[in-house]
């Protein structure tokens, strides 16, 4: 018989993919280019082309045995060094390569971080507004959800909620930042302030709460932003990146658990995570993808677009006279709507041909996100678009 | 605090690394060309330049987003036309691109197919020998396992202890077939017994048990072997496969899970592997993988040596009186130890510089396991080395 759990969530529709289908069908009618899509949160720039070069030569110059083969199982031990190395250079870390597991993106590292440091009875904490995927992330390694509800003025931390909810049974504390859906990043108060509620609250209750930190943004910050490195803050820190981001890499699962080496049993949680990944079956991330990266994991695609892109949208957005914090990274933004029930607000905006995502899957109903990777010129007509949306409906 | 369960692990070393570190320690001292380590199951040959040309041409040709870009939750539908299309020519079998779930190998296959078609109170049977990460793999999913010990004459299946042992908690059955570490193939009247009393069964306790079938050797067969498409036998299959032998891209992660047309909820089987996925942080193998594979799925690198390897094996053992089942593919042979204790005789060889794993951790004790995936030349030389051993130990 199969399993009517996984069956269940069959019923249970992402929004995001129903509207992505929705501009998809939308734009065989009208043609795409008159479709505003701000559904989707995919990279909009390339693959910088010292990654492509360096795939070719690994492909064309080296022993294909060698390119291809099993990496070890706590991953290509080039990779690891240089990407301890960047951290190191870059935030002041200590890591060595035995701190660094490779994962298929951030989802890899997430699986293997929440296994690493719960076990089935404990809880886990999430931050509203939050990545949706977190909720069958956590779910499906057999822990509980507790969910602080969103810092709505300006989606840093509800610390008075946190520290009434946190209790004994929790075991970690998942935070992501730079934020989707919110594109703001944590400043260092915020951090400061976790750091701090998690140092006294594990010696409270006699265990260290872990914190996991979820970065695939990190990479994408704008000039006046205050994007501090999560694991500077407190020790028991385990970060999770991937390059899908930075690197346009989303398709080829690439990234890592980073170990903060003064954590608690430091030395364990990698090996951990090797034997964690026999279990769900990942066995490394591609091995031509992992040298490829090692060799170019100080660079960056482009990214100035989703700057270019946020002030456009940002200014818009103040002009028509919305509420909405500044993101300080990411290629998202996160306003509040114009009416209370920002599905109807979303729904009102299709009309327009403008699709927006409700923030009730992200744990922020009244708020709605755009993802702004997308064509510049298209984001400045799609403004034209909002104007006329808010003129018709909420003047 | 880190979850003990995945610590406690780490003690339980795997003697195959222990052996593979012990090789490559001595082959330091003596030089590696004096080493005959037949530990590891590392494919011997390159990928086909075919395989190699697509990357490159994907590379240089095509724009990067699409190459690099997240793939459909559900896989490449290219992939997965083109494997379905293949599987079909070859097996007579009547797969859509639907009944196609691209995994990160063989590991990721069975992790999903584990899932798909358990619950935690139910067991899942193996059969010894097995490919020893079965352990681990079941276990974590929260299953039970029941080993059906081994049909020591053949390497088939031991069908008496089967029909014994399977109960109404059986809701899987896992095999592996050509099999690692005996390598032999399951013959027509083996597998059609099989989906007999698995049928029979299914009616009997009012609920179909799967049959998962590990497949990563089904293009390494041998002329004379009988290596029948495992899923035409019954129709409640999962076929789980990787490209890591046949086109010697283990590092690659690059597989699927194929669900039989006929199957109990065949349309269900895919759409919850994509749920699956959202827990244990796969999200597809990578694109470029998937897009260069699905060019070249019917060709397979010059597989020819395992075949050279095993007759010079094969010939050597009779020679000395060996008892060993003549292997129908993959590059595995599985002797009887000459002497009760395999463990004994696995040390002993190693005086000898002869690196063979013995069979208990595939349960299987007073047998050891030979992965002849290496030079011919090399072969040979072990030939005298082993003609030299069991003339000094045993005669």
């Amino acid at each position: 018989m199969i399993n009517q759990e996984y069956k269940d969530m069959l019923s249970g529709k992402s929004v995001i993919r129903e509207l992505s289908e929705y501009a998809t069908a939308r734009g065989k009618e009208i043609g795409y280019e008159n479709v505003f899509d701000f559904s989707l949160g995919n990279p909009s720039v390339p693959a910088p082309k010292e990654f492509t070069d360096e795939m070719v030569h690994l492909l064309l110059e080296k022993d294909p045995m060698e390119i291809h083969g099993y990496t070890p199982s706590l991953g290509n031990p080039v990779y690891k060094k240089k990407i301890a190395e960047s951290l190191n250079r870059r935030f002041g870390m200590n890591y060595g390569p035995e701190h660094i597991f490779p994962t298929t993106g951030a989802a890899g590292a997430i699986a293997h971080a929440l296994r690493a440091v719960t076990r089935p009875s404990d809880e886990v904490m999430i931050f509203a507004p939050y990545f949706s995927e977190y909720i069958p992330y956590i779910k499906q390694t057999g822990v509980d959800i507790k969910i602080v509800p969103a810092d709505t003025e300006a989606f840093q931390i509800n610390f008075e909620a946190f520290e009434s909810m946190i209790t004994d049974k929790t075991a970690a504390v998942l935070i992501n930042t730079p934020n989707n859906p919110s594109g703001v990043a944590y400043t260092t108060q915020t951090l400061e302030r976790l750091g701090k509620v998690l140092a006294e609250r594990s010696e409270a209750y006699g265990h260290n709460i872990f914190l996991i930190s979820d970065e695939p943004y990190r990479e994408i910050v704008f000039d006046n932003a205050d994007a501090p490195y999560v694991s500077k803050f407190y020790k028991h820190t385990l970060s999770c990146y991937s390059f899908s981001k930075a690197l346009s890499l989303p398709g080829e699962r690439i990234g890592y658990v980073a170990v903060n080496p003064e954590c608690e049993d430091a030395e364990y949680i990698v090996p951990m995570c090797g034997q964690i990944s026999r279990g769900i079956g990942h066995n490394c991330p591609p091995s031509i993808i992992q040298q490829a990266v090692a060799e170019v994991c100080d660079l960056t695609s482009d990214l100035s677009v989703y700057e270019t892109n946020m002030n456009i949208i940002y200014d818009t957005l103040m002009e028509l006279g919305f509420t909405c914090v500044r993101p300080g990274g990411t290629f998202y933004i996160f306003p509040k709507a114009l009416e209370e029930s920002s599905i109807e607000f979303c729904n009102k905006a299709k009309k327009y041909d403008l699709i927006f995502v409700p923030g009730d899957g992200f744990g922020a109903p009244g708020f709605f996100r755009m993802a702004y990777c997308i064509d510049t010129d298209k984001v400045k007509r799609a403004m034209d678009r909002l104007r006329e949306f808010v003129a018709n409906e909420y003047l």
